[in-house]
Parts: structure tokens; C-alpha cells; sequence
């Protein structure tokens, strides 16, 4: 079943390669062996979920939309340059860990002790490596933990004070959880508190995505990539839910629910309702409705979001993309954060349900 | 594609039901309105990996099986009274992890600190609702932990401390760390650290499978029931691996790697090696081969295990059960710790490949 391409063995294997090709030529990029006219695709999510028009500024909006640009290029760029599907993933997703739009690094929401817990994984289809954290608090980028937990450590998963040794261990950027956060989080939580606790209780009217009625399970960001050389590869970072209680874990950091990538299919990364997505295994769930069943991209990912996951009362999306570079965004939300530059060219940048 | 019952709906609505039952009938268990000819099925597992006779004495051995049939008889017995099948999961789970012979509560594995660190998960196949702790040091029944996280939280995963905190608020029991030592895993854990740090040492010989070379992946304890009303569950509870990183999680309380039930297909509990259990979605992947590819329970494990986990190099395997109460058990290891009772009601204790 395994689409195996000269390049496509492990990763190490690859960067070897374009090492000796780099030694052996007159400085040409690693990308010159591969083929040119091989189609790269790229597609990033911010999040689905309540995000209406009505709760929206134009400067929010535009915002919103300047920093999806910013990711999508980003990733797409590496990928034009010859680059990584893995390193097209990380660079988008560190873009918006360190933006304080989204539910990942700065600006995550709170947990109902008011503190900040961080979520990530990340998973090559070429060899089926994968990494995840889960409840870190420290580390600045979730999501470069989550890649050296792949690709340095023999494990696939790690969680909390053992996974910020490891990062530690690793060398990376170490902050106080206060570094994440910020002052919308924080009126969120208390909101989703207040409304925990009070029946009825009016809202005020702010326009603000973030401090709408069900704001609360928008977040999560996550990307998913095709290179050059036919390597898939998904990455997904988040905050979780808010007011989650501590220590809670959602489907972002689980291969399979959250993450899922496999040259013979397809790669997905996903956001809504995690526990929902735990329990139907969202991302494998696409992919196995390709593999075993000959379903296309398009008709296992609506298949699992606008059909099961529908049925069973889950909310969100996912972004998938397949070995031919076709991308498939399907949400049964108001809106998801979503963009995508696909095989053919066509670049989507887009919030609402109906654009 | 669910297979729905009217006892099948929710577990609190069958305890209702049989509450009613109850009350208006003249003290017949709440077995007697469900099809006494309704298939049961039960299988248990203690652990794959190098489990050889030469490693064992008889005494031990003799252990072993007992230890197997009294979880075997306890869950199947469940099952027989017109019990639920996540019922018979957790009793038959509960009795290995109280057993210092398994890799799972008393007697579990340590990690490189020198303490224990347990994993546990259970789903429910009528619902697909799940639970699952990881990192939990003080709980003395991670499966019954993981069930509480099922049925009185609105998550599905929770690690660490905050595992803790709403096991301790649920009023579970909490034990010293200390409580799940045992002398046996000290010096496997010495042993194993004496491998990693010394090339080619050599290795007393003593007749103990704990003690064996490759033994430090040994363990895992898991359950798979069908019940007279149809519904699948499975659960599963480990250490995780001797000598891993404080904060390693491993496959068990991963609902799809090392935990899955649905009733439309199968329910399986997955033991051996956790990151390729996870990479390979393995719980799920067997599932969605008789869900899409039209595959038999023995052929989509055996393919799953045998083929596609074997070639990754993985090693271990897996308990299943589907909903016509057929029992599969494959693994690629030297041994697995293994029982069954399917729907014809042949049993099977065995812990060899060759029997």
C-alpha cells in the first residue's frame, strides 16, 4: 500500500542525500533532484467553531485574515523552495503559536485554575514517525517539542513535567506560563465561567470571536503538507478547551484523533470538539475510509465530519491533503479559520461557512 | 452501520431499565428480558513479548495460568449473569492489576526515576463514549480511574496531577507510590539500565520472564467482552515500558492505538511495543478494515499485527472480540500472556506461540 519514494525513507536518510547531492554539485539546492513539476500542496486551519460575521470587527477580521496569509505562505514557501513537508508544517505552525489570535502558545485559553496547558503533535506519512506533548506549561513552541520528541527521543509521546525535562534536555525555549498569556483569555474564561455557573445569564454584547456564546471550543491550529519528494505531513497545536480542568487532554496531541499522516493516503490535522474526535479516531478515520474502502479525499473527510462526527453531536473540521496535492477543508461549524494553497495553484483564505 | 439494541443505548439507561425491571418483576436479575441465546464472548491478556519456557520455572508458570483463568472466570462471569460487558472488562482488569505478576498497578514496571508511572483506558462500543488517564502515581485502579473519566466528566482524557484531582474528588482510592513496588521490577530495572549503559554484558541466568533479555517490554494488561445485549467494551492498564522517561506515554490509554470498541465491528486491547501501537493507530486500524474493507475480525488482526505491524518491526499484539462473540489473539512476539471463552464456549489459556 506504501507509496516509497527514493527520498521518502526517514528523514535523516533524506537530509543525508541532499547533503551528498549539495557535495557532489556546484551549489545547487537539495530540491534539483526532485521533480519539478511534482505537486506540492499546503493547507493551514486557526480553529472552527462559533465564528460569525455578526461577532466580528473589520479590523479583527482583517487580522485574522493578514495572519492566515502569513502561515500560509510561510509553510507554502518552504515547499516551493524544495523543502520539507515537516519543516512546512513547523514553520506555519510556530507563526501562529506566536500569535495571540489562536488557542496555541501565546494566547491560549485558560484551564479552570486559570493557568495555561499546551498540546501538540506532529507526524510524518514518509515513516510513519510520529511525536506529540500533552500539559506542557513552559515551553515556548509545543509544536518543536513535539518534532524533537520524534526525531531524538525513542518515545512517541510525552506528557507534563516529563516532557518539559526532555525539552529542556533538548535545548529549547523554556518561558513562564505567564509568557502565554493575555488579557482576552482571561475575560473568556471568566465569561465561560459566569455562564457555567449562572443559568440564563445575559452576555454582553462584544464583538469579539473570542467572547462569543460557544467561543470557548474555537482555538487549535494546525497544518498539513505535501512536498516535492511525495511526503505528507500533519502538525496540530493548541490550548485545549476553556475552563478545561487541568490535566484534561484533548484529541490535538493523540495520533490518530487529532494527527495523522501516511504517504499512502493522506494527511490530516484537526480542531472542534476534541473529545469527540478522540473518540471517533477523526484523522485515521479519513484515512481508512481511503485506504480500505477507495474512498477520494473529498468523500471520506465529509464522510467523517459532516456525516459520523455530525451524527454523534460533535463539532469542528479538519484540513486534509492527499498524495496528489488535492485539499479538502470540510467543518460543521459556523466558521473555521482556514487556508489552503492546493496542486492546481488555488490559494482559499476563509472564516466564514459561506465566503 | 450501529448495531442498536434496546439495552444498548446508554449504560445509565440500562441500570435504569434494569432498576424497573426489578422493582415490577418478583426479584429476577436484570438479565431475564435479554436473549439468553445472545452470544458472550470474554478474552483477557497480561502482556506480549519475550515470554519464552526456557525463561520460566513451573512454579511460575502454574502462577501465571491461575492468575489468568481467576481474571478469565471473574469477567466471563459478569457475562453470564446478564451483566455489561464494560462491567466484565473492569473486573477481570481489576484482579491483574492487584496481581504483582503483571505489568500493571501492583507490580508495574519503573521508569528511569525509579518510580511508577500508570496508563489506563476503556471504551464503551454501544456509545463509543471512552476514558483514559495517563501519568497517574497515587490511584490504585487506573482501569476504574479511566471509567470514572468516562462516566462523571465531560472528558474523555486526563493525565498527571489533574487525573489525580478529579480521581480524588470522584473519591477513588490513593495509594503511596510505594504501594506498586515490587522487588521483582527493582531488579529489572537495575538489569535494563546495566543493558543500556554496558555493551554486550553479560547476563546471569535466572529463570525468571521478568528478568529475561527484551522482558523490559513485557506487560500490559487488557479485556474484551461482548454482552447479551450486544454491546462490545475494552479497557486496558499498563505501566508503560521499564526504564522509559519519566512522562512517556505509551499506547494503552490511547483510544484507537492501545484501546477500541464499537459495536458495529470490534473491540480490541492492544499490548507490546506502545510507539508503534501508536504510529499505527492499531486498535482502530483493525476495526476500520472490517468496517471498510469488508475484512473478518482474524483477518483484519492478523493483518494489522502479523503484516503491517511486523514490517513497521514492531512487536506485540492485541485481544479482540466482535460482535457475533468470535475471539482473536495474534501476536508476533514469542509469547503472549493470553485467555479466552468465545461464543462457542471453548477456552483458551495459553501464554506460548506454540502450544
Amino acid at each position: 500500500m506504501r507509496l516509497r519514494t527514493f527520498f521518502g525513507i526517514t528523514r535523516t536518510a533524506r537530509v543525508a542525500v541532499g547533503i551528498l547531492l549539495l557535495m557532489g554539485s556546484t551549489g545547487c539546492a537539495p530540491a534539483t533532484s526532485q521533480d519539478a513539476a511534482a505537486p506540492i500542496a499546503f493547507a493551514i486551519h486557526g480553529g472552527a467553531g462559533t465564528i460569525t460575521r455578526g461577532s466580528m470587527t473589520p479590523e479583527t477580521e482583517a487580522a485574522y485574515r493578514a495572519k492566515l496569509e502569513e502561515a500560509l505562505r510561510a509553510g507554502y514557501g518552504v515547499l516551493e523552495g524544495g523543502g520539507a513537508s515537516l519543516d512546512a508544517v513547523v514553520a506555519a505552525i510556530r507563526i501562529m503559536e506566536e500569535s495571540d489570535l489562536f488557542n496555541a502558545g501565546k494566547g491560549a485559553v485558560f484551564t479552570s485554575e486559570g493557568t495555561v496547558e499546551l498540546d501538540a503533535s506532529i507526524m510524518d506519512g514518509g515513516t510513519r514517525a510520529a511525536g506529540a506533548v500533552a500539559g506542557v506549561t513552559r515551553v515556548r513552541s509545543p509544536i518543536e517539542l513535539a518534532r524533537l520528541v520524534m526525531e531524538r527521543s525513542p518515545h512517541v509521546m510525552m506528557v507534563g513535567a516529563g516532557a518539559e525535562a526532555f525539552g529542556a534536555e533538548q535545548g529549547v525555549e523554556m518561558v513562564e506560563n505567564a509568557f502565554f498569556h493575555t488579557e482576552r483569555r482571561r475575560r473568556q474564561l471568566e465569561r465561560v465561567q459566569q455562564e457555567a455557573g449562572t443559568t440564563g445569564a445575559a452576555l454582553d454584547s462584544v464583538r469579539d470571536p473570542l467572547l462569543s456564546p460557544g467561543a470557548d471550543r474555537v482555538g487549535t491550529v494546525g497544518a498539513v503538507a505535501l512536498d516535492r519528494s511525495g511526503n505528507l505531513a500533519a502538525g496540530t497545536s493548541t490550548g485545549g478547551m476553556t475552563n478545561k480542568q487541568f490535566g484534561r487532554v484533548g484529541d490535538s496531541p493523540i495520533i490518530g484523533a487529532g494527527t495523522y499522516a501516511d504517504n499512502a493516503t493522506c494527511a490530516v490535522s484537526a480542531t472542534g470538539h476534541g473529545e469527540y474526535f478522540i473518540r471517533g479516531v477523526i484523522a485515521h478515520d479519513i484515512a481508512a475510509r481511503m485506504a480500505y474502502g477507495g474512498a477520494t479525499l473529498a468523500g471520506a473527510a465529509d464522510a467523517v465530519i459532516m456525516d459520523d462526527l455530525t451524527a454523534r453531536g460533535g463539532t469542528g473540521g479538519v484540513i486534509a491533503v492527499d498524495r496528489d496535492g488535492r485539499v479538502a477543508m470540510p467543518f460543521n461549524t459556523e466558521g473555521m479559520y482556514r487556508a489552503a494553497i492546493d496542486a492546481s495553484g488555488t490559494t482559499t483564505i476563509e472564516i466564514y461557512r459561506e465566503e
